[in-house]
């Protein structure tokens, strides 16, 4: 069976509970949600992690090289300043697509690069928690 | 009736005839199809606009304040250096959605930056044609 | 007699109708209206042209040889990326004023550098749409 | 009855006597009364001050709060390096407008800049003279 | 109660055993008698944490959510580099100062920036162990 | 029949009576002349197109895939700020020489940096009209 | 005894009295109260400035040479923009604090760096008038 | 006896399974493998450890001020973005060597920059698992 | 009778030889074939040397004042490096022409800026050995 | 009979007093003593002014346009920061020698920069006192 | 037999005897001694040259392609600023080692780029002379 | 006897046969009386070398140290583009004053900053031939 990794990074586990104002009110149960029954649709599995720590986020990319065909990733902060996801994304050779749930391009400049980007297959951004049903269905075309 | 605008600029004419690498073979009627088949799904209507001339781009996007309730814009390369199309958007104050069909940020340093992502809804790049399928999504949500 | 042609760029036929915190109420009827009050204290006569394109402003620049004295123009969005406009400006060789109806060095960094300044005999910003009565004052005397 | 407070910094009493290719022949005592003269039709009064020192134009406009409505300022050579001044627009809460006699953006590039012109209501340059009256008409209307 | 999160990262375990000609030869636990003294005075609990890892001071802020009132924190190395912590500390919504024992502005040029500086309510450098007092002090007033 | 279609971007129209210290007193007529001798010696027909709309002239470029072997190109202005006009010429993957009249590296900064030249095939700057010939006799012989 | 000379520059004369969204109510007076109460604590007696004049500023500091033994100072404006003030600090050779009473580093880009830093023992920003409290502190300390 | 840490970074548990193209087929076991046969020739120790995450990193260069006298470390991608590192590294002070197994220098401009080479005693880029043996041996000479 | 110096720089000695995809495999002895059987047809004599050293271009360049009418110069690499070149180009005040045979602005950033640009009369790059004649025909022209 | 005005900026009134190391034990007199020696063996008057102000700096060389025949000035730290102090050399229109006792170019970077130097006759930087002497016989000489 | 040349750049001639503080005590004698030591473990012949000239160092490296089958270069100075020896590396299209003596990271910052780093197979920087040895042992493996 | 070697870098050679308005009409043998002069009043030898080679200007400050105590060299673009030469210069350990004829600081950006001002006694620029003598009167007192 088809299945793809969600990985979620720094402070996504206080989805909904932060600045609604700029996340809105829903949780990371609930974005976990929409990626499974996008992915239901097309028969496909999600597993998911989130983590604080970028060094555990490396580690979950390099696990799911075992056991997963793809990923979709929302590094939050480290997408600006991790070279090593990106290096670990690379590694894995996976396709995988960048969800930000805001869109970063309108947040301050800082935001503005990804180290993630120039790699993924696609990027999503400011679609909210339909950010990652749309990755689902764009992985479950290209797989 | 809902009305959503589909604006392409700058060489998406030439789509599915050049460079299929990057861009793939499919065409901008192609486009609008697989727009308008999103759309469809929604009860929504789609109307589209191709011009290779930024002053098009702007009349067009002014009178869609007229009729349309929506806007999903592919600007292609004005993107990069068009602040009068990034003024209209905001001048007639409907939500937009940027789309591109490759993923910009994996190409030239120039094509990293857009005028328009700032003020934009939602940004989708690298999705291919179901790009716009996804923008159609988004914006059938949002309205 | 003497004639000046006032040249308005993109997005400024939405004058009155857009953004009023930035650009007031008064719309580019207004606008002509002010300029051609205060030319005809000096007997000058007022041709006007609006467009939203880049060329077509070159056009009408060109045109303005044969018959105009001097020029005002607000390029909006294109005098920040239009060298063309610069250059056409420069090979009609006659006395020109920018004008810019908001202060544009209090918004964003990029709208901080016009293609036009340098070239312009008199630069006049935020001083709403009495800032082409004051062109055409400064053109006046030049004259 | 209203007053304007016209500011003019450094080298400014030079005026006339200096590089007249640049600034012309008229004398920083014209200046005043071309701001005058334009204030007298309004029935608004005319305070000035010229100084070379940073410390002293700080001061001057700290004055204008107790007796003046607004300011027009000509900072010269502090225009481009002085927040002193930019701070002590702000705090004295008065609308004012920044004057340059010549078209600073067709000089050197560190002319280019002024930290004043964000926080100005109006800005004015290369009008010559004639520009206090411009900025003496602005500030008429928006009192 | 009122509760203060102290909190210290990378490298700071180390502290009074290294460097000293930069850092003095106070250890950590010195850093907590200082912080926990002035707190007595106010009848503020003091809690503290030290962790090397960026994720793990990420999750020690989040938790500060549930029983204290504010934060100080001494990031290390982490202020020039971590938007995580940034984000962090934005998230939970804690006033919260950023003390340095060393002044960093006067060492390399990449620890002139930090991520954190601009949400602080307060930015102490240079002040060593006393700066954690000092810290203690304009919470307690704020609070 | 061999036939390389010649592009004259902004103000080219004006050749020959605009700022004879820059680019001498010969007209469009005599660019298209000199070219077309040139072309003749080759056998090679000459189709030619000027526009100051950058719309116009990615149009114009579009057409040569129909029946045209090769493109010298003049942009003018558009040379350093249209990125459109370099996705059109390699869009229609006809090999194309890049001509300026004068030398642009001489002059201001912001002519120094073409977008076209990194897919030109050749660039030509400051040879004056016999630039073009020199762009036919290159193209000839790359047929 | 004991003596420090606290100096406050540009436009802090009107402390209480302009924005007091950022700098609060309190006045100059209240400033030097707040220092004059914390010395009296350490038994050192205070001595202060205030001048918007830069070159004032410089031979305050120069005086202080005579009989004082540190410096508090709050240059306003000109730590962003005085190497003279800087050059004065060093030259004097007393230990100094630089204090802001709003947090610099959270407002314009221009107001994140300041030149006197490098050569201050300690640097206090955003802890309003308790921020030289803590600087006198500190010096006494240290002394 | 003496005794040298080898650190490994992020990603390089992967090593010889990713990117033969760039970093070879060998594993991180022959990596230690060829440090432990250059140390052996020298009658040195190696104790090795890899680590995904920063703070583990940071924490095990900690550990080896107890029973280490030099560092090996190739820290992949956080060379580029770890001040933590460093200051781990200068706060052990011992002397260490860094290794990048491909050639950093002739990858992304991001890779150009180690934040760790300024501190190092020697820097190894590009020998494959043989600048392993060349750290041990360059150390072998200096203890 | 006029006589032309043909001077090539460093590597040019190896043309033919070296990195045929870039340069083709014509040698230096094509190159001033080329240039002679276009001078011959002027009636004008060809000079040449070719140096790998920047001094002894600069030498070259001085004598060509004595009995030479004009230049033709490919720098190679020290294009880019070498603003004693410029100078000595400057200082005979001879025209000249530069001439790449690949397109340098295709190539790596570095090779995008040439010194010598500014000054000459004309630049020809990527038309392979004809440019070189196509130099020659210009100054025929122009001399 | 021929006069020249010494201008000696911020600090320089500590001379022979502040950083020895950097400026030497010999104070402003013997400053002005070496350049009325030097002036003395021409027949040349020296007349001289400190301050610390640049307001007064700029006065200053406004009066020496009514009997002065040259300026020698070491602006100090003004030189970097300073356009008023330009302008105002540049407004009198006398020759002028721009003196740093210390080498400037081998200090901080901010120091590297003088806004006085490009409109200098001749600059002159750690020679120590004997500069001035130098730069009174370079006028001497000139005038 | 397989042969390696060995190329020292400027200043390595007066090695031992200058700056022993950054370069050690030993000669370029020292230096080839230890290649050559290194070679004969590996049966490979060194040939070795030492210029302070540009371009006769790109000369040796031309003559290397006729009987030398790799390079190792410590190109001093050059590494830094020159582009022509990179061009000739790449042209004799043999594998070559870069090494520097010192650790030319921790050095000044224009000494942190190298035009050669990017073609180079290794680059080697503070090994002292035993990196010529590790140089030849990477060679050696890699022939 | 002391003795002093002065080095003249590239096209000084053509001094005062080149661009008289920069340089003046003095050719490089008047230079060299100028110095011989100003030495021989301090009972000085002078020695000279020009050279238009970069390599051979290093051979020639490396010959300085067996028989000269100070070096006065101007470098010409050497000034700009050398580390070589800064190196030598540093490598001998004498003292060395860096003169320029015309005032380098009044000419194009890139001749503002050189590479040897750092490392110099002393820096001249603009004092024409009379430069060298201030050069040799400053070595005299120091040495």
């Amino acid at each position: 069976m088809t299945r793809i990794l969600v990985v979620n990074g720094p402070n996504l586990n206080l989805l909904g509970t932060r600045r609604p104002d700029v996340y809105g009110t829903q949780t990371l149960d609930d974005v976990i949600s929409v990626a499974r029954e996008a992915a239901g649709r097309h028969g496909i599995e999600i597993r998911d992690v989130q983590s604080n720590s970028e060094g555990a986020l490396v580690d979950a990319i390099h696990e799911a090289r075992e056991d997963c065909d793809a990923i979709i990733i929302n590094a939050g902060a480290y997408s600006h300043t991790s070279i090593a996801i990106r290096d670990a994304l690379e590694a894995v050779e996976l396709p995988f697509v960048e969800v930000h749930i805001s869109n970063v391009y309108a947040r301050e400049e800082f935001r503005h690069h990804s180290y993630l980007s120039a790699s993924a297959s696609c990027v999503i951004a400011g679609a909210g928690l339909k950010g990652y049903a749309f990755a689902v269905d764009h992985l479950a075309e290209a797989l």
